[in-house]
């Protein structure tokens, strides 16, 4: 049998590395075909791989912190976890990568030193919402502030043929992030990218309104990464507030605070749901190489998660379907 | 004593006429000070008016459906409720309108009729969200899908001042939404706007992250209409899903049940208070008359409301306000 080889990052995450390597353990444990190539400082990474099965140590002695600039740190940090785990995805040692650390760095460094899949102009970053009626795969969350309208095309293609390779949805609805449904609204770049996305794009179903995103009615929704990752945030922003503010509903009073008692482990079960570290982290979409980031706050479960992802993603060789899927549009933007 | 005008859209928003004249009713009754200019066919606001104190009627033979192409609706039909509405505000019959009507057709029906604030490029839409820490003025919502960086300049001046005099905020703190808080995050745009605002407005303390959006970090927090009007719709998205889950944990099981039944006057209270109808209505910032548009959905309470912030923001006299706020800055450009 030939292991799926997975370079995890070490070092990435606010609490890397014994939250990592506990999450490398984890996975260890659930999945027996997995084989883990750790990346980070040899005092941490070496007594791990020498104690554990299907582990491969690879030193790299820097790590990129989460402030610095993601382009210029992966340019000058030649020997840094996240520089040396793509390094393996692009010498065909692993398959994936994983990390919890800087999203902006694993992506300038995926791009930089994996490249691209032939085709894709772009690469996006994908993330998979807790959308109510069933889960919604929402891209760009941040690869590209700007984008064309070409690029949003290409974005609905990717995240078509990922719904359906990784999220098993065979006929999957593909919207396009806007302020109305009809066709007239929004600027001109996204009504330029509705045209085209309607005649290009079978799996195209039209415009998708915020509240649609989180309602679940789509499988794929797509948008440019300044207005996805807004989007994203304020999703996140929002069940904040209103967890707080739940929470001091039901401490209001002595027969809330009874009620409260009794909602308390479903209350905890729904946070959980709606926790973007259950599900396992971002994939990076139209890399020639798989590449998942997992969010900073990532517990032991959700790099556990991660890297079952990860693994998953390179069992359905996500930059095959890809390069396909983009191949399939016979129209030619530059950009 | 001068009574504060307000001319009011009876034909405005989904259960319109009925439940416009309930609000404007309860109005009546809470505020001694007010005179009700009612906009909407002769059968429905003269028996009214002739039956109620300080009103007035004026015959709108017309209405703007909430579908209809916002600029030719209001072009067409110039003897629509909205149009009616605006014309008595350009006149200085009204010191302001109210519509819970459609928000498209009264932003053009405004510009067109009404015109701008001197020295004002762009009128923003606002909203004041039920941020966690305290209320926050967030403006373009949705008048411009498409701006330049001194637009939004302007919407953190005129924002400011709206802050100070109507929510009664002395110093206010004014953000940009961004998709991070240094400067060097977001679109070229924004990253001009940020330059532009940190050199001339005093009250500017930086980038505003989505999740502080709905924290309250900030007084005033400003964007283009696009992606303002995507992250408020994504606010209220988020709200209506965790609600939704909110509602399945609570009733997934006996205990569960219980504890929902002695929380659930507490989970009304802060339904109400998520609720958009209660803030009484989206100012338009920066038109030569006050505008406030209400919520489509409006229920009598928030029809009263809007008219309450109508009758404020007259007695603040915002326009003049507003002039002022931008004649301070001395720098030009164009657009």
């Amino acid at each position: 049998m030939e292991f799926t080889k997975i370079a995890v990052d070490v070092f990435g995450g606010d609490r890397a590395p014994d939250v990592v390597l506990q999450g490398c353990e984890l996975a260890l444990e659930e999945l027996p075909e997995i084989e883990l190539h750790l990346c980070g400082k040899a005092e941490v990474v070496d007594p791990f791989a020498s104690t554990h099965p299907r582990c491969v140590a690879h030193h790299a002695s820097e790590v990129i912190e989460m402030g610095e600039h993601p382009a210029s740190a992966v340019r000058q940090k030649k020997d840094s976890s996240i520089v040396v785990g793509c390094r393996l995805v692009k010498e065909n040692t692993c398959g994936g990568f994983f990390s919890a650390g800087s999203t902006g760095a694993c992506l300038a460094a995926a791009t930089l030193v994996i490249g691209r899949v032939k085709g894709v102009k772009r690469p996006a970053l994908g993330i998979i919402l807790p959308s109510y009626n069933s889960p919604t795969l929402f891209l760009d969350v941040g690869a590209n502030a700007e984008v064309k309208s070409s690029n949003l095309l290409q974005f609905g293609q990717m995240g078509g043929a990922y719904a359906k390779a990784i999220m098993g949805i065979d006929q999957p609805k593909v919207g396009l992030l806007n302020i109305g449904e009809e066709d007239t609204k929004g600027t001109p770049l996204i009504q330029e990218a509705h045209l085209l996305m309607s005649k290009n794009l079978p799996s195209f179903v039209g415009n998708c309104e915020p509240a649609q995103l989180t309602k679940g009615d789509f499988d794929v929704v797509v948008t440019d990464g300044y207005t996805g990752n807004i989007a994203l945030k304020t999703i996140e922003g929002s069940a904040s507030m209103i967890f707080k503010y739940l929470k001091d509903a039901l401490l209001s009073n002595t027969k809330s605070k009874i009620g409260a008692a009794l909602v308390k482990p479903e209350l905890a079960k729904l946070k959980d749901k709606l926790n973007p570290d259950v599900f396992g982290g971002s994939p990076l979409i139209g890399v020639a190489g798989v590449c998942v980031i997992g969010h900073g706050s990532s517990n032991a479960e959700a790099v556990k998660n991660g890297i079952k992802v990860t693994a998953q993603t390179i069992q359905a060789d996500l930059p095959k379907v890809l390069a396909k899927a983009v191949s399939v549009s016979s129209i030619h933007h530059e950009g």
